[in-house]
């Protein structure tokens, strides 16, 4: 009689903290054993000594969001989720955007119904608060916390999804009451309003001014802001995608002022400046139009030195799956469209981790147990998946991934598996992608052959994280 | 045929960033398996679901030092590993001392000899380098670091230890070429022999003024002198028992700046402060000279702050043990001695865990995890014992403890078991406490019971650690 | 026939940066001579060699100043400018309101109205924009700039005075267009009425939480985003009525990265703290209520040093005159009021100086020519007064005090001349006061004398200052 | 009978706070009047609107020095005066050695002796202590204070000048009790020799290594130093020549905490750069060798900003006259130096005020009393010249500059009156120059003539100057 059902031997195991060299043994779908030498596999997969880390948890990431705009979203729960087992990430947590004037729960049921039968891979999701009624405020955000979504995400940008100061200060104070984690999207919308009205006013329309409409001292602004209102309600709080040293800088006093605000930052500050939005005439520029935009090289070096010394907690994707071409793309018209016309967001859900670990791990910026920690662990934790996500361990669900490295490739939009016409990482060289995707144990990505099926994923209901706990108050021994 | 030496049930295992319930199965002090139900225990131990976290490790620690004035450790090996043992301790880290004049190697041969047959539990050893001519830069400390002794404490203060500027560049330069990681005792000796000048010229003399007597700018000042040796020779160091906000923000200041500086505090930083030294006629104060001296109550909610936010990286006791009274104690002559005269250090191995435990994870200041990173694991990998110590893994050693908590103690130098004839920590409460700790498999401390033998502990040669690695160069993509 | 109407011999003169001793002489209100024995006075007053200071200039007050709740204010200018006076200051700059809906032309004729024939000292209007329509924005505000009106005051809190973010970067692009300084009244109006909701429903309404419901991070917060909206428009600004730490922080920053962010502070926060409101059931509290709040003991040491090392530019009363009981009173009731319902301000534009002098300069934590810079000097440079007024220079008008100090007095509100029936600094000890204050040459207050007139004073046209002027772009040699 | 010797007319004065216009009386070298339309003036000189201001005060500068390696500073008193003169410059204060072992009191006679009959304009010295033995510091320095010497200078580099800590705290500790103000030479020594040592060993000793060996970490780390022992001392302390960011940014650190740190810029740190060092084979660099070394334009603009924003008080050339060949030059031997053997130091005290007149006054930079504040009010003040120096005003001497304005010259070292044969500033662009410079009231240079005389000039004893009291201990109202 087998013991297990399936035996990963020679695994290079690396977790958040530690690495150790083991067979990996699992039964339905769990790991339930961690040992030299197992015995009694139905199967097994010999790892050959090759890393084998826990699954991506992709924390930011659209699928199939409808927009104000009628903008479609290239990837729906199929192909997004197939383009993230490709590339390693074994759960995903997208987000179920509320309306204005739409109710919460009527939110989560749609994206329900767009999940179903589609995800590959398990997900949770996110919830976008964009009217905080008091009904949503007193009634449907404790309820909906208390059936597993346990973080939301508000924005202090877009017309259409910005909270003004006092709502935010009530959706964190509810945040506190029901323990539940923001996720803020900061930057300072009226800077970024008047900026634009007089870029356009310019004629200043092409691509690259999307940058220049939304400097950095905006985002510092709201960064600083955010934390204000987190430290007034005494809640700790994520501010997602962050760009570069001034909002960085503001994090960091936070964090040292003994505040709990944990940051996010994307592939987009670690592999693309403003540059890459174009000159003049350049309409490709629009491939790299996403907010906070990209900045400079100098900056790029400030958050990979964040990423090391743990400003941040958490890398994601925000992949935001926006077409170039076509008639719901970037370029839907087929000419130059202005730059605040230009749907906000890029793709990125496949290449997160192969990214980070080539030029993190493999360059010898971040070491491995900070590359399982950024990806996987503290997603995991940081929105109440863990320790089922996030982790090798005994009791861990069997979300793997055997990685290969020492290799050579450039990243090619026609090997990904998304839906969008594009990648904005195009041409970047990386040496360590996904040999073997394991999602609760059955291999949905192998030696380049994907082999999910849309309806293996389960929703995930999350539990309340210990990250959204507000510190003890500081009392004398 | 039995599969393991020994099984431990029900066990609630943390490691630095997991927590999971398994049952451990060892071989031959070798941590073999993880998981549910194993089979084939010679030995079964149950933790009845309490915690079980990898074995302390104290990586700054005196025994047996030598000094100067002639003054003699009450602890040796043998007192010092039963007190680290019995306080969940399987691992210490003593030091070396290079006295001015002496090869550092045979520093390193008399120190083997103190510890030969004493130690209970594993050790390892620091160099401390007093005395860096070009016979020790070229060819003693290369060896050395070579053979196992990879990491070295310079002093900054103390006539008899401190280097000078240049001296301190040149050991860091070694370091960085040999792949070694260097600790700094880090305050001004001219900022406190001019104040100590002063006190006592104004017949200063009592405990209390030893506070007054090294401020924090002194700490601050060296910190920032350290740090900016670190930059010079691009090579990471570790700044030791950081005692409040100035230097902390220091520390804070470089790691913002991409530097890789490391820090330690200490439970004195913790859980005294200088109003401990006592009133004007206070001869008790000199239990609690140590240098830096504790600052206070605020000072106190930053270290705990920064140990939270990641700004230290470990957790060590700096257990200096001087006894209070008799012939070699602090109070050697029988009465008052004046604050200068007093031996600088306090015992504390056996009261680090518990004390963090207590105060930390069980308010909440800290989690599970971090206690681990923060008292076994990131010292292990500071100094290349790891990943043979430090955590809870297939191929670790067996350095396990069980712990007991949710019960009431106070801390009652009477229940220790070093030679030191008091605890400044004498009347904390604690409600967490090792219940059995084991060391390669081995117990050496069951409820209450101190159990192992002088002749168990080995000298563990350590690895070049990866912290010691400078940053790579920044290059653009 | 006489050189000069007046000699003021024996002068120990101080400017913002000079000591002299001189005889001044003044023809028609205008100081046309400074030298050694000058000849030919109509009239000569002896200074015996006393301090000889410009008159102060009180750019921060409120006089009949009409409120939306129908308070009306102790001090028309006609006490308002008697007690400035008799305290030393020989211009105010008061606030010409405008209501939402009015238009500001309106409020500055009927702040002309309110001024007429009663001002014995010479005045200037500063701006309140309450309602920057597009009328106010693009005609009213720049007739009025050219007309002599050019610094206005904004508010980031109360209901009914405060702009959106938006409002207050517009306010901004015309102060920069028409060379205006925008003076910023910074909390964070959110943050005050969540707090204040919450202290409410928990019953506390005692004048001591009107501290809690304005705590240092929701000044910080409004200073940090102001801060921010002058760096997007490239325009100098000034925070009025700084109260402390973290808001000086965030002003310092900004100075250190090459912005022109000017401070101003006052009285209020270096005399009084949060306990000067009283305990559960003191209503004499409510005399202490101002905006933001007076802080703690610590705090007034960091105002002090902002204040000794330039970080402030100028400093002011903020005088708002609300009595104390009486149907118009703090306690019109009779009874208790609830924190939030009392009027905000407090009085103090005739002891500012006094203030100011003795416990700055006797006490030599300011020098003379720091008290003449920021009590007149700059003043006068930041609102285009200068060079008429705030010195003590060839054509300059004569406004001048001379100063007795060494003496020792209690300030009793018995001695002011302010319709207001009680000072916040009642029983403070002073050692400098004026012994003559001078308006153009008349004498306005002797010994202890009021000598002014209810016409003497005459409206004054401001200048744009070159305190509005934004820093030139950087270019290289 | 002539009221004065010389009325100069239709002055528009300056000075460090105010701009009047005025007529100017002269009596014996004092200014005895400022008035309009002065009558009675022996002899008349019509300034015709231009600028009237203080004549500089140049409070950094070397003439006639001895060094210890024999090398010949180019100018004398003579010359150096004269250089002085005809820039604008009417005091200088240059430095009075001591060599190690030299008694401070023979330095001083040296020097006097170095000085007499020689220079144009009035000069005091500052005492440069290399060798604080007991006697220099508990009877020289005293007497030598009280004798008019109130400044001396110490420096943490040059192993021939450098002071070890304990020796700085010392000399911090005697000036503290003296009322003596101590400027520091702010770099680390072993930073740099142990970068220079790896330089030399690489074959790099092109004068661009010299910037090399200076890292801007090595200025941060002792200007922080330095800052801490006076902080110790509790004593203000000047940090002479800052380069840029780092050094500036310890500056405002020390000022935002309270303590009283001066600063002092030149004109190197604000036209030239490190690339002024030239390329790997350019000999001409050396003529910018001076330490700090420049840095690049990015702190060009820190520094500029930091002059505006009042973290510096005062602007000096460091003017140190070495040839660039000839036998004592630079290039002593005719072909390329090693940069560590070049002497430090570059000429400058004759284009110090056109070009901070140039381009920052008329570019708008700084105003025109910031100019007159830095280059010379502060001077005075700083050491103990002030009233008598410094400023125009009533009992001062007439020590006056007429500026023309507005025209465009190229700075060309044929024009210049030193003995150095080149100047760093070669082709840049003014626009404001001394049309007439008076000493005392004598004209020393007039539309492009030098009129002085060798023996006009006076030796000035030094006041104990205000800038050098500590603050007052912070104490409750």
């Amino acid at each position: 009689m087998a013991n297990f059902d399936c035996i990963i031997r020679n695994a290079r195991c690396a977790t958040a903290s530690d690495v150790f060299e083991a067979d990996i043994g699992i039964v339905d779908g769990i790991i339930t054993a961690l040992g030299k030498k197992l015995s009694g596999g139905e199967k097994e997969i010999d790892a050959g000594g090759r890393w084998v880390l826990p699954g991506g948890i992709d924390g930011h990431c659209h699928f199939d969001q409808p927009t104000e705009d009628g903008t479609v979203m290239a990837d729906d729960f199929l192909s997004g989720t197939r383009s993230a087992a490709c590339g390693g990430t074994t759960t995903v947590i997208p987000f179920a955007l509320q309306r204005k004037g739409q109710s919460l729960r009527e939110a989560v049921e749609d994206y329900h119904r767009r999940a179903e039968g589609k995800a590959t891979i398990d997900y949770a999701f996110h919830l976008i608060v964009t009217d905080p009624t008091p009904h949503v405020l007193d009634e449907e955000l404790p309820a909906l916390i208390a059936e597993g979504y346990t973080s939301f995400k508000i924005y202090m940008t877009y017309d259409e999804l910005k909270l003004a100061d006092r709502q935010i200060i009530d959706v964190l104070a509810v945040a506190r009451e029901e323990g539940a984690l923001v996720m803020v999207h900061a930057e300072n919308a009226d800077c970024i309003s008047w900026l634009t009205e007089r870029l356009l006013r310019a004629g200043k329309t092409a691509p690259r001014y999307h940058a220049e409409s939304r400097p950095m001292l905006a985002e510092r602004e709201a960064t600083h802001r955010a934390i204000t209102f987190a430290e007034l309600v005494d809640v700790p709080i994520l501010i997602v995608h962050v760009s570069g040293r001034e909002a960085i800088e503001q994090i960091r006093w936070a964090q040292g002022n003994g505040l709990r605000i944990y940051g996010e930052t994307c592939p987009q500050y670690l592999f693309l400046t403003a540059e890459d939005l174009g000159g003049e005439d350049d309409v490709e520029g629009v491939k790299c139009i996403c907010s906070p935009p990209p900045r400079d090289k100098a900056n790029q070096k400030v958050v990979w030195d964040a990423l090391e010394s743990g400003a941040f907690h958490v890398f994601s994707s925000d992949h935001a799956p926006f077409r170039f071409s076509g008639h719901d793309g970037k370029l839907a018209t087929g000419s130059a469209p202005s730059f605040d016309k230009v749907a906000n967001g890029i793709p990125g859900v496949e290449t997160r981790l192969g990214l980070l670990f080539s030029h993190g791990v493999e360059k010898g910026r971040i070491d491995i147990n900070q590359f399982v920690a950024l990806t996987s662990t503290n997603v995991a934790k940081m929105y109440g998946l863990y320790p089922r996500k996030g982790t090798i361990a005994i009791g861990a669900d069997a979300d793997l991934v055997i990685w290969e490295t020492g290799g050579q490739k450039v990243i090619n939009n026609n090997d990904l598996h998304h839906n969008v016409d594009y990648t904005p990482y195009e041409g970047i060289e990386i040496n360590a992608w996904p040999l073997i995707t394991m999602s609760r144990g059955r291999v949905v990505w192998r030696d380049g052959q994907y082999l999910g099926q849309p309806d293996l994923g389960e929703f995930l209901p999350c539990a309340r994280p210990a990250m959204a706990t507000p510190k003890p108050f500081w009392e004398e021994r």
